[in-house]
């Protein structure tokens, strides 16, 4: 690259242009920019100054794979024409308009939402995202049964507002929990690391229920609101339900007259290879919360999508909440736009074979070589690598809610691979966009080979 | 208008057309869509076809002067050709990127909010809206001082998330007010319905102090993490804080160490003649929640203005809080817009203006003339019509947390009369953007007075 012949970006940008553009962005980053669950004196974080399908360049002008979908967002990857041309148009058309008012966009969206999901969850109460989808999933849930409680597992995510952080099985709930009443925590199936002294998976399942029922008997089943559950716990650890838990915590909800919360906002919309990730165990909830993928966050949007029985509870007496943007037309156009790309170019399809012939296999493969993997687990295009110190012990790289330099080294390996990892403590996350091209898994496959080796020589 | 000549919309859309649509919209969204606060079976919501500058149209085609601003937060407009091109724009070249990233139109946005933002609020917490900015507001103030209580006051509204519902005064707390810990409401100064038996804004100012202090002395001052106040309440009754009353709250939240949280979602970005309200009253709060006009809601943005001392807090100590959308790109994007058009086109000013010289003195004659008017009141654009059924007793059109058929036959009058109004309990406030024109502004009184005359029929 020389002055007389830049390199071009996507969209015939220039290059040196937007690393100069990069560079003052950073200063008024650090001048300005307050950033999430961080110590802001010990960051530097990276510049992004264009992205395009499963690739982001950082503000060196280096192209990296995008194997993070950023926070796991971006189902249908960077800059989808037909969603950033559907976006323009609507902006063109009608940007916002308030909640109370009927709008095409929004209808449509809820629509097509409606139609995706399972059961007689038909109705759709749109929010700006994640969090806020739970918040409200909860207070349908206590205001339908009259009950305070909620049932939530440990190793999950829910949110960083007060009660969806609460909810919250992890690390990031310790500084956030007091003032909020009514959660009950609970173990969930996790065979790699059973808290069930458990030997297969059907046995975890089975003692994890067992758990859970006694759990909501020494509770008070009649003071229950909810269970929340992501339907494959995500940021958590990407643990897939084994066969006959979700259908078993379904029966205990039924019998007890508890509202279900399924939490689809990381493993909705075509991220597991089914559109809701539910919909693999077979299982109808009664609330289904969403955000992310609906239209890979390409504007803010989250929501509930309701069953009719939650729904009647709010026929003719008031639901007391809402917000300002709620079914934001914009926002509902993006989400249009990108279900109907996921549908008309096979997605959701590609999602899941791209977990069972292509990615699943690869990191099998890998598990097999790198004596740092403990476990490789997934499906679609959403799988943990659960990275350990020594195999026979199981100790994790770096302890729970924390670091560790092993993992450190590890995922500095990955960028200087040319690849953006998705990490959690002691696990890196390979989850692509939905969209993923063999090849591109193929190359991610590649450098988490090489950063695996460094992680190899921190065990034991 | 016949079938050979079809009347156009905005941006040359045929009216006809866009009926259609909008009945497909309506239908479906009966069907699917869950809407904000209301009892589901008991809507008929209007259909929203088309909007620009201070105007939207209904599913009928009629065109309505939109004195709502929707929920107040279209302060320039409907549909700001600048700021659609800067979506269009910003959605081509980055729609959405991790928070964790640096983003150049992310620290441009932060730039221009911190540069209008009193005193040292130099940091920029970006969320998606402004329920999320008062929950991380509130968890800043707990943690940077380590305690947990948060005095607001009643009359206010906060958000709809379950912390932000718990600090909100009005109704819309009562059926959500469980589980969270810690608010104490207090009565705030509004000498129209005064809680102190005062009969001037000064007598009003001193005692609504006076009683903060006796209820900050009884709930203990060491206990006491925060005071929030809207800067000017907005639903709630857009009561100005009289002289004296902010500066006042100022000097007891410094002398006991708590937390001054101005809540700016509403009364921000020029909403009342200034950029920010505060600045009216010469105070710097702590922390400036803000939201709406930030971006007129083109595109969902909320934030919190965070000081030096506080962001201090979180230099070596993470800060526990996140969102996937934090500082979103093309959010921010359109807020850079929407600021360089506000201020390129002098729509502060103007607002400041309007209020002086043409709507405030506008309304006024309204008071004068009309038997159902207890008061108006207001600055810049940003006015509430108090209305009585009887001037004497000040006795509400509608009682406290409901409407009435009075209220109901006023509201209906203005939108038969070609008006959109805002209203809450027996309040019509009459809230345009900040780029409204002076014949605008006209039109709007005259429709006022039609409907006003209407409520002089329900008094006594
Ligand atoms: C399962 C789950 N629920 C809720 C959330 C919260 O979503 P948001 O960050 O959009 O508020 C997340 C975010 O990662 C999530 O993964
Ligand atoms: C003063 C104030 N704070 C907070 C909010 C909540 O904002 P949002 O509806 O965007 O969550 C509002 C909304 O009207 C408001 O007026």
């Amino acid at each position: 690259m020389t002055a007389t012949t830049p390199q071009l970006l996507p969209g015939g940008r220039d290059l040196d242009a937007a690393i100069a553009e990069g560079k003052r962005a950073y200063e008024l980053d650090r001048a300005h920019v307050f950033h999430s669950w961080s110590a802001q004196a010990k960051l530097s974080p990276m510049t992004v100054v264009a992205a395009e399908g499963s690739y982001v360049w950082d503000g060196e002008g280096n192209r990296l794979l995008d194997f993070s979908s950023q926070m796991v967002n971006t189902n249908i990857g960077h800059q989808h024409p037909k969603v950033v041309a559907a976006i323009a148009e609507q902006a063109a058309k009608l940007c916002t308009i308030a909640p109370a008012h009927v709008n095409d966009a929004r209808s449509e969206a809820a629509r097509l939402i409606a139609e995706r999901a399972p059961g007689d969850l038909n109705k759709v109460f749109f929010t700006n995202a994640g969090a806020d989808a739970v918040e409200h999933a909860v207070r349908m849930a206590r205001l339908h049964t009259g009950r305070h409680k909620v049932l939530s597992r440990y190793r999950s995510y829910h949110g960083g507002t007060d009660t969806a952080v609460n909810l919250t099985g992890d690390t990031r709930r310790w500084p956030n929990d007091n003032g909020t009443s009514g959660v009950v925590h609970f173990n969930g199936p996790f065979l790699y690391r059973s808290s069930f002294h458990a030997e297969t998976e059907e046995q975890e399942s089975q003692r994890a229920l067992a758990y859970l029922e006694q759990l909501i008997a020494m509770e008070g089943p009649d003071t229950i609101a909810a269970i929340i559950l992501e339907s494959v716990p995500g940021t958590a650890g990407i643990m897939i339900p084994p066969p006959g838990y979700m259908a078993g915590v379904r029966e205990i909800c039924d019998r007890y007259g508890i509202v279900f919360i399924a939490d689809e906002v990381m493993a909705g919309f075509g991220r597991t290879g089914k559109w809701f990730a539910i919909q693999h165990f077979d299982v109808v909830p009664d609330l289904m919360t969403f955000a992310k993928g609906v239209n890979s966050g390409y504007v803010p949007l989250g929501g509930v999508v309701i069953n009719e029985e939650i729904a009647a509870t709010f026929a003719e007496r008031a639901y007391p909440g809402g917000l300002t943007y709620s079914g934001h037309p914009l926002a509902c156009a993006s989400a249009v736009a990108t279900i109907n790309a996921m549908e008309d170019e096979g997605m959701v399809t590609n999602a899941a074979r791209i977990g069972e012939q292509v990615l699943g296999p690869g990191l099998r493969e890998l598990a097999a070589k790198h004596r740092s993997v403990g476990e490789v687990r997934g499906l679609g295009v959403f799988w943990a690598i659960e990275l350990v110190a020594n195999q026979e012990t199981r100790e994790p790289l770096a302890p729970y809610g924390g670091s560790s330099p092993a993992m450190a080294a590890t995922l500095a390996a990955c960028k200087a691979g040319g690849l953006l990892p998705f990490a959690n403590y002691n696990r890196i996350h390979a989850v692509p966009p939905c969209n993923v091209s063999d090849d591109e898994v193929a190359e991610g496959l590649r450098i988490l080979d090489e950063a695996l080796t460094v992680a190899d020589g921190h065990t034991s």
